[in-house]
């Protein structure tokens, strides 16, 4: 079986020769590589340019027997197309120019076309279809409505969140409606990635693990299901939900063919959480690649046999790369994972 | 029943006339007598001043209707105790100018004399002891040895605490070695707060959430259980575990006799998982205060419902209360919570 097939017949729960593994931030400052094409360009230089954002995202595929790329882009990047002024500053995170604070705010967003707002991403995925050349599928995201909420409304990282819950607590009309807008920007934009070419679909909730169960439930729940039957079921959706072992059933219910999951429980008891009618990514935690290569083994070993054999389980972290991670242990722990899961035929 | 028996007789689990309260951060920056004497003193001044920590630490009980005062002072103070140069910048988190990073510099750490090191600490206790005229309870606190740890080796506040992981995955011995001195460390700062008079202890692991379960077991499981037993029973204790959500059946077995959640799941299921022979302490998320006031009062209403009118229950925040929330609102929440758990006798 070729890394074409693994991993989305993972994504359906067929039966697979071994475990497909990628990571996310696979494309990424650990590599020198992309580190060497940073130094010339800004972040958002890289995603408005399809032919380095091409480039950036077949660099891991190069070193590594990765069984999936994901497009280089940014989950803010649709953010302008809406009327937001998105800006990154040199070692610091991103900012929003004009946060959406009000019922006004909210009204006053633009209605998103990803065709207008965000070509350069869309010839970027054909770019990169073009170099893998089919020997490894692409993966295309975006961030789920409530992530980019809290980004649109804090004006850039948080801590608290709290002019995010102090809308969504005293102005809950207002919150609906942003996360209607929010549902229907997600929802084009990732079909204009599918349209484009990519085989599989990741929504990024990065940020829902500051939410109680409760929240959740309330005032995201509804709207994730709305984006994921928006979706569609052209290529399989794989659900990330950071920080969120606190309330996986409710993400399960949100939607999602495969949710991927962070490090925080074992991949066991996480799934069974889930129910084994999904697919389940993840989790190893990325802190682990620091560790030595003996402690590294142990792990992937324990998340594979946490995993059981069952079809249905890409292999990935449960964050991120982080840069100070040596790519040679990336590469060890990747083919760690297709050799302590070959299944026998 | 007075305040001064409310909070201890919960934390013991007996029968109550109505649900105890107090907040995390109470003697904090949203009060605007506090800003008037942070405006003059450095954060450090004022923890090492005891007229001035005594002072803030009984502002909120003049202002609220509060069952138990907490002292003013920060976890990170008994560092310089053992060895570690510990600064606060301006609108910035602590630093430690000599991070330990290594077996060697986890040797090197001095052994803990808390009248030598902190004599400030406990007569602020003792000047508070007097203004409080047995109103009100004291509660003393330490930062449990993981979260000094993670501030000692990663030289300040941490994203993804690679430092602390990579020393714990790759020098078990040194990572154990530093563990069993900082069990030492805060069993006798504790334990000098008890001679000094409070009334009860709190025990904040305030970063224990950036670890899997896996590691938690493994890693400060057995350490914690060896601090609750150095620290013995002479007073009630306290165990903050925050963002543990997903392993309080490890919170409860590593001890205290008061479990304190955060806000991720409610605090029946949060009890449930800890087992009724604990007590409980939360969980209302501090942003629910930026809200309005009957959002405010349906949460309170929520928790206190949750909770059961079972013996055991101390009502607090899920975290520490944030700088932006109106005092009106802190008052309004302690009443609520009085009024709305009123046992009939």
């Amino acid at each position: 079986m070729s890394r074409a097939d693994r991993f989305l017949r993972a994504c359906r729960r067929e039966a697979v020769d071994c475990t497909p593994v990628w990571m996310m931030r696979q494309a990424g400052r650990y590599l020198p590589e992309y580190r060497a094409i940073r130094e010339k360009h800004t972040f958002l230089e890289m995603c408005r340019t399809p032919a380095i954002a091409a480039e950036v995202t077949v660099q891991p595929m190069r070193r590594f027997d990765l069984d999936a790329a994901i497009i280089f882009a940014d989950i803010l990047l649709p953010l302008p197309g809406i009327g937001l002024e998105l800006s990154f500053g040199e070692g610091e995170g991103p900012a929003i120019g004009n946060p959406v604070r009000t019922r006004r705010d909210v009204e006053a967003l633009a209605k998103f076309d990803p065709e207008k707002s965000v070509p350069f991403l869309l010839e970027a995925i054909r770019l990169s279809l073009r170099e893998l050349d089919g020997k490894a599928p692409l993966i295309g995201f975006a961030g789920a409505p409530f992530t980019l909420a809290s980004y649109m409304i804090e004006g850039g990282g948080s801590r608290n969140y709290e002019n995010t819950k102090a809308l969504m607590y005293s102005d809950p009309q207002a919150w609906r409606v942003l996360m209607e807008k929010l549902v229907d920007t997600v929802a084009a934009y990732l079909s204009a990635q599918v349209r484009a070419g990519v085989h599989a679909l990741q929504v990024f909730d990065s940020w829902i693990g500051c939410l109680s169960k409760q929240d959740y439930l309330e005032f995201v729940l509804p709207h994730m299901k709305a984006l994921v039957s928006a979706i569609g079921r052209a290529v399989p959706v794989i659900h990330f939900a950071n920080g969120a072992s606190h309330m996986l059933p409710g993400i399960r219910d949100a939607g999602g063919d495969v949710i991927s999951v962070d490090w925080h429980i074992g991949l066991d008891d996480a799934w069974k959480a889930i129910g084994y009618d999904r697919g389940i990514q993840g989790n190893l935690d990325p802190v682990t690649l620091l560790g030595p290569r003996e402690f590294i083994e142990k792990r992937v070993a324990d998340v594979l046999l946490r995993a059981g054999g069952r079809a249905g389980h890409v292999f990935n972290l449960g964050h991120g790369l982080i840069p100070s991670i040596p790519p040679e242990n990336v590469g060890f722990a990747v083919d760690k994972v297709h050799e302590l899961s070959v299944r026998t035929p």
